[in-house]
């Protein structure tokens, strides 16, 4: 029987939805539940459900007691005073996060970016502490990165480092949605991809692809998808991945030869194409970083992708718990 | 009068010769020599030569006893073994320099990247401590890099860490010596400089520079007659300043969106170029990178260039004497 002050909840807040889990200090999850959450709210409002959600999700539990709890949400924030910065997707600024959650539930709170909070789950789970220094990038729609370096969590002078997804790769290349250009994040973000597949489809150059579509324009258009037509042979979208695993190479050389750390961990929707994405990524890595650097660094995709936001946030509140 | 036990003495190595200096624990420079140092022998010759101006340095100097010696020098550095693994421009490969050094002189010795060094002299002499995260960025033939986080020198699993001037800003971009692609150092470094300019001469694009090199195939191009050509009003040393600084500036914006820190310091030869360079620079650094870190961050030209690599040397070896 775990003792209740040894447990806490993570909490990975993502844009329909929030995972919640009650967790040991050693990672492993109790008790977990996902639960709707709509943002078309004031952020009061939205925060108050949040804590609501917790509320009726610790009681359904056995554990009543918990000693704290990490939330993880997309956007910058300010750890220090648990504040909401600036979250593009959400629309929020500047949003007291802390103190509102806290207002409907009298627990201590830290709340993280999003990506930060991945890093440090990967930091547990999968490089189980064989290592001092970890870079987690989340491969998605956007792409987010989490440095744990020296076996710390590194934010920086205002909590926003790890920004990678918006590393220029190309500063003559296109636009990027966050106002510069040939950022990462516009290559090998699951948008990016997706506009190259349309282009490919439009031009009838992806015939497998054509095929898994259909004719039904309701068909989303996914990494998955485009993961599947390479698979089964399409020629467009096998070079689709070559170039996509060809600029995630890019950023791995910088990353190793900025960062050298031991381990660089892939997680998200994009990180599923698997050796599609990841061969001809490490070939580039191999090709362009310092030998020794690029020799020292282990490159693997996590093996616990859906769990390390919400383990990792409450991991993360656990190891600074000593903050609040 | 300084206690000898708070005495240090930090070592520049560079291409031609090697500057010593008896340091306080404040960074102040007690007594200072430059010694020629030839590397056209063997390493452990060179090694021995350069213990042996150190000896005669301090048998010169009042200052007979110093609690031990940093040394910095350009490549790749095990810290912890005291070995130059790779140093290209000496031609060095797996070389104990410690071990060596500490044969003809007993004295501790810490031995590290020349860049690591000026980073943490800029830490001290520029930061004075007014932040904990501060990128340096030593602008010269070769770009190099140094990184204090968290008030520490970062150096990464094997002490590689920190090479920013072989961060990839252009990855479809020309060869880099390093072998990669469209690296920093391929932009700014000022072999692409001079380069550019040698281009401009040739196609009779620059007429002031022209004239300050006269018809005299002697005159070396170097970053400084590009910067007096610019202000003397050439136009294409102008747009040769701007661009540099742009580029630049893509280089800044990736650090601030990385490492969100408090300071950037800009030192070596072609910092010297000083408005040419820093304004379109920074003007970049804003358009491009995330608004918080932008506002938050101070980029500067060290006021202390050809200090810092021999203060940072001491004072590194200082704050790490722990080890020694």
């Amino acid at each position: 029987m775990k003792r209740n002050e040894d447990l806490i909840v993570g909490i990975d807040c993502g844009g329909t939805n929030m995972k919640m889990a009650v967790i040991a200090s050693t990672g492993e999850i109790l008790s977990a539940k996902i639960a709707p959450i709509r943002y078309d709210q004031s952020p009061e409002k939205v925060i108050q459900k949040m804590a609501q959600n917790l509320k009726d999700f610790l009681k359904g539990s056995k554990f009543k007691k918990v000693r704290g709890v990490g939330i993880g949400i997309a956007g910058d924030t300010d750890q220090t005073q648990g504040i909401i910065r600036f979250s593009p997707n959400l629309n929020w600024k500047n949003v007291p996060f802390q103190r509102i959650f806290s207002h409907w539930i009298e627990i201590p709170v830290l709340v993280d970016n999003d990506a930060n909070c991945a890093a440090w789950g990967a930091y547990i789970l999968d490089a189980k502490k064989d290592c001092r220094n970890l870079i987690c990038l989340t491969l998605g729609t956007g792409i987010g990165g989490g440095l744990i370096l020296n076996s710390k969590l590194y934010r920086g002078a205002t909590g926003s480092a790890g920004e990678i997804g918006h590393m220029t790769i190309q500063y003559q290349g296109h636009p990027c949605a966050c106002g510069s250009f040939g950022c990462a994040e516009s290559f090998i973000g699951s948008g990016g991809l997706i506009r190259s597949a349309e282009e490919g489809l439009k031009k009838g150059l992806a015939p497998v692809l054509q095929k898994l579509v259909g004719r039904s324009p309701k068909t989303t258009i996914e990494p998955k998808l485009l993961s599947l037509a390479a698979e089964k042979g399409d020629p467009y979208c096998q070079q689709l991945w070559k170039d996509a695993g060809e600029q995630l190479g890019v950023v791995l050389a910088n990353c190793v030869n900025i960062f050298n750390p031991e381990r660089i961990v892939l997680c998200g929707g994009v990180s599923k194409a698997g050796n599609l994405i990841l061969e001809p990524a490490l070939h580039t890595l191999g090709r362009r970083a310092f030998a020794i650097p690029a020799q020292t660094v282990k490159v693997t995709i996590s093996q616990y992708d859906e769990k390390l936001g919400v383990v990792g946030a409450g991991l993360l509140f656990l190891e600074e718990s000593h903050h609040y």
